[in-house]
């Protein structure tokens, strides 16, 4: 590996987080091409994930859309949430929206996988991506699963290219943590361009680890770190049926991290680390994108803060001029004031990388040439100050782009 | 005018109304270039208008942002609504986020048109639209107020043009409507195209009736009408700082409209007519706009049902969709799920143009061919079917283009 995975500015790496070419001890990947995507070719659309492990530890998140994805609702309700083994993932067909036939396929192809792979099937998780609306061809999945089996392999890349759909970035990762009881690794593969909103995103991540973790640790570290990860993120505002996010530890390191350790904090950092840049990629990796920006937000009140910062990241006038690399504050601040309607005026200062453009609602004076510098660059920082203090928040977002309408206009339904 | 105004099918004219070249009896306007948009050129960016009947009544409707422009904090603040004579507009720029001095400038522009046309300060309304976050030239546009007064007329032509930005669509009507009591008359200018969400638009609206009107029955049927029009449209959800309808009646038909009379019904249903299809108007020339569409949600609950209209009307995917002409339902249906977090498994049905899609939260056989035909044309329904009955809404809205970004992108800041 070449260049660090750690290339955000917005993510810092914990000093004992290195990159790295071992894999975590205990799990096989694969990813074949089933014909979900498109019978006729020859595209990566089906991928498994196994920890070799008995013993192994998992925790999960979902998105919490009404419209909840059949992979989803299988998964949160016929699997152990701390004892998955294995994931079946497949690209190309989301499996929402098709009712009770949606949910006999994805049982059918946890099922499959939990046979050829001698597990339970609570031990199976599914997860699918891609077009909604569409009942999943489980027969032509369960079929596939006994090659998929005899395609697992030490190697996650295979895997990490079957979850994708319109993906241009790669958005996995392999690292090595030094902890005080030892070193552990940890890889993660990830999916997500389009239809990511702050809560959540239309994303599929898997994280593994060779560390033991007990259930409450994986809960925990995970509940958190997505929180101020995949959570905190938008390309277009938009909640998808499908988000789940699943990390397994397999113990096959034969460090253990134990609870309100030395060994827990720096794990949890390092996770924290890990899902941040993940998400980071998946902004930049937003349909079309070409720039990414973080708006940070300060005030005295936790919900008006949440508020300004989702009717920023959300703005199509703001993304719009995020890619035209067009300082035009006055969307930020038509932003703030739709998000508080009804309390003008508003006191109010924003900043962009620094240089202060408004300052108690109104205009400041500013250095209009540094102003068009910053705004040319590929990230971009929002500053935002409301009345009070004592909270804050922060989220990340991508521009809005010719090539996002292109994508989604011409999308295949 | 050789094509009749209304032009949607989602609007239906009321039988004795109808184009005229007719305008109300009493009103006179003017549109000048005056540099506001650019120095250099000469387009209209300067509108006057004014009723010359002393007893002029009216009522006037803002959008509720938390940073509210100078000229709607002016305009609100210092004017009585219901005696407003006049209205100076100005295009190109929106003095709003420009603090103390912005509200000094619309006052310097309120009291220079007070003086040339020889009324009360509190007569006159103030208007702005354009780029945020700039102070309004207000010494420029009060040095052309003589020339502005000067150049009145009957015909609103150069008025309506003074008033618009990225608009392409004509946006005024004449229109005669026959009453019980007589006959009346009835113009209006609008301007809107982007910012464009359903609390309101950033939109501007003057509407002029020879018609006598009571303060409360101007108040009330503003108020009713409003909210059927400009407040059920979205080009991109933005929610705008400078919103303004003003309605003025000038009774110089000698038609008085009473209370809970005929003439008030009748009244009332042309008010709605004109403003309905002036909306749609603007949703048609949203920014870039190649389709738009009405979302009808019925269900138990109001809250639920506006909610689900807002995110289907707003969501870029569903947007893209019809851009696209593509009938990727399964978008309207992550919409759905969105708005409505936490409540899977929803129940929910979903018609295009008749033909419906989705049946009880999934995927219904329908005929490909037929669904592909009707979003290929110029106007999309979609029917929204949720639990329970006794709630419904609609929303109206455009597609998200290749021009949308284009313009919003290179629009100067």
């Amino acid at each position: 590996m070449s260049e660090s995975f750690f290339t955000s500015r917005w993510v810092e790496r914990p000093r004992r987080l290195r990159d790295s070419a071992a894999l975590p001890a205990g799990f096989r990947f694969a990813g074949i091409a089933c014909g979900v995507k498109d019978p006729t070719s020859a595209g990566l659309d089906l991928g498994l994930l196994v920890s070799d492990v008995a013993g192994t530890v998992s925790a999960a998140r979902f998105c919490d859309s009404g419209v909840l994805a059949a992979p989803v609702v299988v998964t949160q309700g016929r699997c152990d949430p701390h004892g998955i083994r294995a994931v079946v993932a497949n690209s190309g067909n989301a499996n929402a929206a098709t009712g009770e036939p949606g949910i006999e396929q994805a049982i059918r192809v946890q099922e499959a996988a939990a046979a050829a792979l001698g597990l339970d099937p609570r031990q199976v998780a599914v997860a699918s991506t891609g077009v909604i609306g569409v009942l999943l061809p489980g027969e032509r999945i369960a079929a596939a699963v006994p090659d998929l089996a005899a395609a697992l392999e030490r190697d996650p890349t295979g895997f990490a290219h079957a979850i994708r759909t319109t993906d241009v970035l790669d958005k996995h990762a392999s690292l090595t943590l030094d902890l005080p009881s030892g070193s552990i690794n940890l890889s993660a593969q990830c999916k997500g361009a389009g239809m990511i909103s702050p809560r959540f995103a239309t994303m599929l991540c898997f994280v593994q680890t060779d560390a033991a973790l007990r259930e409450q640790t994986a809960e925990l570290l995970l509940g958190v770190t997505v929180k101020r990860s995949f959570d905190r993120i938008s390309v277009d505002g938009q909640l998808s049926t499908n988000d789940t996010v699943i990390l397994m530890a397999s113990g096959a390191s034969g460090v253990a991290v134990a609870p309100e350790s030395e060994d827990e904090l720096r794990f949890g950092e390092a996770l924290d680390a890990l899902l941040r840049q993940l998400a980071l990629r998946i902004v930049a990796d937003g349909e079309g994108a070409r720039r990414i920006a973080r708006v940070h937000v300060r005030g005295g009140e936790e919900q008006k803060v949440a508020r300004v910062a989702r009717a920023v990241a959300n703005s199509p006038l703001v993304k719009a001029a995020l890619f035209g690399g067009d300082a035009n504050w006055g969307r930020v601040a038509q932003a703030i004031g739709a998000a508080l309607p009804g309390s003008a005026p508003l006191r109010f200062d924003i900043a962009i990388e620094g240089v202060t453009v408004a300052r108690d609602g109104a205009a400041a004076e500013h250095d209009a040439g540094a102003l068009a510098a910053a705004v040319a660059r590929e990230e971009v920082a929002y500053e935002i100050d409301l009345e009070g203090s004592g909270a804050e928040t922060e989220l990340f977002f991508s521009d809005l782009s010719y090539d996002y309408v292109k994508i989604n206009a011409e999308y295949t339904s």
